[in-house]
């Protein structure tokens, strides 16, 4: 079994479980009271504490333990716009930050609030002029990851934070893709992570506050983390938490460098292996450990059926998986084909042999899913001489409409087209996508009374 | 080294630590996820939820876990409250809740709602007519503990449950202190838990919301738990949260009684062996393994100071501890003594002969914090000729307060009064609870340009 979904979650690191295991002994009392056991417990969660703190870059008593990477987000975005509720409302993000951010700023603007999400561009970065433009007067915070999760983009953090700093607005970063492999640079004011990214165990996300960032937590809270995070402290992962981040530090440098090539190995080889498929996210600034691609005409959930068959543990944003009817935010978010989706995210130490047998093993299941679902021939021939085509694919889920296009494309003459009826999310960025990587027009939508008709005309 | 805060924090159950061990290497992934160690970590959550609801006695699909106790007393609060919004705001507790409860009610009070806060007999036990009373048509929730977490007392839960069920208001049972000992009994419709007062792990807690109960949960969201706690599951913790359970449940029975006469021992032999100790909570209704007391005369932090260093790890009441200026609001509640407060909860497993030295210990330590106190002889002696007096205790903390009213007692002359000046909160408390003691008329309280005067007129 080859488990190449890091970014979903790390297997335990050797260091978290030794850490874990000592530490049940230790840690299990509340380290408010006064007794040994009490202050046993506080002795670990204070080396615990400086220990994050070292690894993040920020002083101990900026930084508090939560219950998951989501709670410390959800925990900074309601704490920070609430201390800057005198300047504003107005809440900045990007379309492709995490769920947890993106409900946070559903929440706040449920309760009356404005949020600005800005676009990313077909490789998920964000623009920091855009980011600068969008700030104003009444801005009270913005929020950037430092590196996305299902393509692993790298963002221009320091440049945000910078134009944040310029007029005085906090940046929350979400660093729960990048934090393992190294600080976050820049002048960011609030960061948000979550330990079993790196290694660590579950239950143990953490939240900073830099000082002087105006900070109100919300919510009902007692009197532990600072008044920041509500709860019997779980010191046992706490520690092993902040041990497991130490280690990984420590193999960072060697161990991003070796997964980089064997992302880059997948990178430049599946486009050459498997037909019809978009490798997406930047190819350069990217994580080390993730790569993304997808592969049209083909089924999200039936290809990831197959690959965990072969052996290999992957996800997809695909829309067509884990009873989600849309496509990822992310893909759709950057333009980018979501049909046959696949995320690769290599945990430290996956063995070369992992990946070439990924890559021995891909086309063929691939081609699999294809063959099974009628996919046509991956090339179209001369253009037809027929007229003009109409496709009713309503009611049939993605890949069903794009392969129903591919099928009808190679009886249409040059300068015809193909409307596409559909009524699947998906169809909306997966035709465009589908044109774009044929080198086809895409004319445009047009509304129908059930779903829409997407536009094709042949071009070449 | 004797552990007696069980109530505070147990020490992990070996079934805990086995299940956490083993569940390590199986539960770690996204339980979300459809490849096997997904599909594995989902099957260890499922197992896990149905053996907790079959502990507590609910649905599994009415159980999910939490990150703590005190969190899913927070988002039970807040979603059922959310969920009965039209029928009105108003929310009920009693005044001897735990924290979370209690800053939970804060928070609804905060946003605009209206908290009933009802009092308890010097028992802490709450009366279910004065639920039935506080009940109104704009009635949204009720919360009430099932045993009070620092006197031990059960409180009448299902005769409580009924009355809420006559007027269709849901009733919250926060059961942290009694779930590792039998289930709650009666119709409530919410109940909250935490793991690690049953021996479970640090970082569980579970809210179970009965069907028919409306609940709306609020703040950010996600699709984890039924949407109703956010944030990757710590399925570790879980599993061992929930194996524990069992394996105390099966053990409790024959272990209730093992430690009710442990806690009757210290109940009955305390007060022949330490003069002007007041054991406070319900005799009878009482959970197994917690017995409070309070001395006359001793200043809470120093006493739980020189019991760690005899070996012996308790918790207080006291305002003289942990840096908190007030006494615990329960023994306020309570109408009880607060000063030189120690609370005994003793873990599954305590040895009798652990209990039996404790007995020993206690009456030097509290006779050697008495002597560098400079306490009064216990006894007043015959009244004294002297007219009325008036002691500064200005800026003394407690139990200094009390100290000095003790000391010119004997001066006194029968029908005479003395009458105390003191800014210590405590004084509002402990002055009436030693005129109690001793059989002295409180006259009352008065207004005073620095704190208040508490007037004691000598009766006997």
């Amino acid at each position: 079994m080859s488990y190449f979904d890091a970014a979903s979650a790390a297997p335990l690191h050797p260091v978290a479980r030794q850490a874990l295991h000592a530490s049940l002994d230790e840690g299990w009392a509340d380290p408010a009271r006064l007794y040994r056991e009490g202050r046993r417990a506080r002795m670990l969660l204070d080396a615990a504490r400086e220990a994050a703190a070292e690894a993040v870059g920020c002083r101990p008593d900026e930084l508090v333990f939560t219950p998951s990477g989501t709670r410390a987000v959800h925990l900074g975005v309601a704490g920070a716009l609430a201390g800057r509720r005198r300047t504003g409302d107005h809440l900045i993000v990007s379309a492709v930050e995490h769920s947890s951010v993106l409900h946070a700023a559903e929440a706040h603007e449920a309760a009356g609030g404005t949020v600005t999400r800005l676009a990313v561009d077909r490789t998920a970065a964000v623009d920091p002029a855009a980011y600068a433009d969008a700030l104003r007067p009444g801005t009270a915070l913005a929020c950037l990851q430092s590196a996305n999760h299902e393509v692993g983009t790298e963002q221009p953090v320091a440049e945000v934070a910078e134009a944040c700093r310029a007029a005085g607005v906090p940046l929350l970063v979400d660093a729960a893709q990048s934090l393992g492999w190294g600080a976050v640079p820049g002048a960011w004011s609030l960061l948000a992570a979550s330990a079993h990214k790196w290694g660590g165990p579950s239950g143990v996300g953490l939240l900073v506050v830099r000082k002087g960032a105006r900070f109100a937590p919300q919510g009902p809270g007692d009197e532990r983390e600072s008044g920041r995070s509500a709860g019997f402290e779980n010191i046992p992962a706490i520690v092993a938490a902040a041990a497991s981040l130490r280690a990984v530090r420590a193999e960072a440098e060697r161990e991003a460098a070796r997964l980089r090539e064997l992302t880059g190995r997948i990178r430049d080889r599946v486009p050459a292996l498997v037909p019809d498929v978009e490798v997406v996210g930047d190819p350069e600034r990217r994580l080390p450990g993730v790569v993304t691609f997808s592969c049209l005409y083909v089924d999200g959930e039936t290809l990831l059926h197959e690959l965990d068959r072969a052996g290999f543990s992957v996800s997809s944003g695909s829309s067509c998986t884990s009873s989600t009817l849309t496509p990822s935010h992310v893909l759709r978010a950057m333009g980018v084909l979501s049909e046959g989706n696949v995320r690769v995210s290599l945990p430290p130490g996956t063995p070369a042999e992992d990946v070439e047998r990924f890559l021995e093993v891909l086309p063929g299941t691939v081609a699999g899913v294809r063959a099974r679902l009628g996919a046509p021939d991956t090339r179209a021939g001369a253009p037809g001489a027929g007229a003009d085509r109409v496709v009713d694919a309503l009611g049939r889920r993605c890949p069903v409409p794009v392969i129903e296009l591919a099928k009808v494309f190679g009886e249409v003459p040059l300068g015809g087209t193909v409307r596409v009826l559909s009524d699947d999310e998906a169809a909306r960025l997966d035709i465009p996508a589908w044109c774009e990587m044929r080198g086809q027009e895409y004319v445009g939508e047009e509304p129908a009374d059930r779903g829409a008709a997407y536009v094709v005309r042949r071009v070449s």
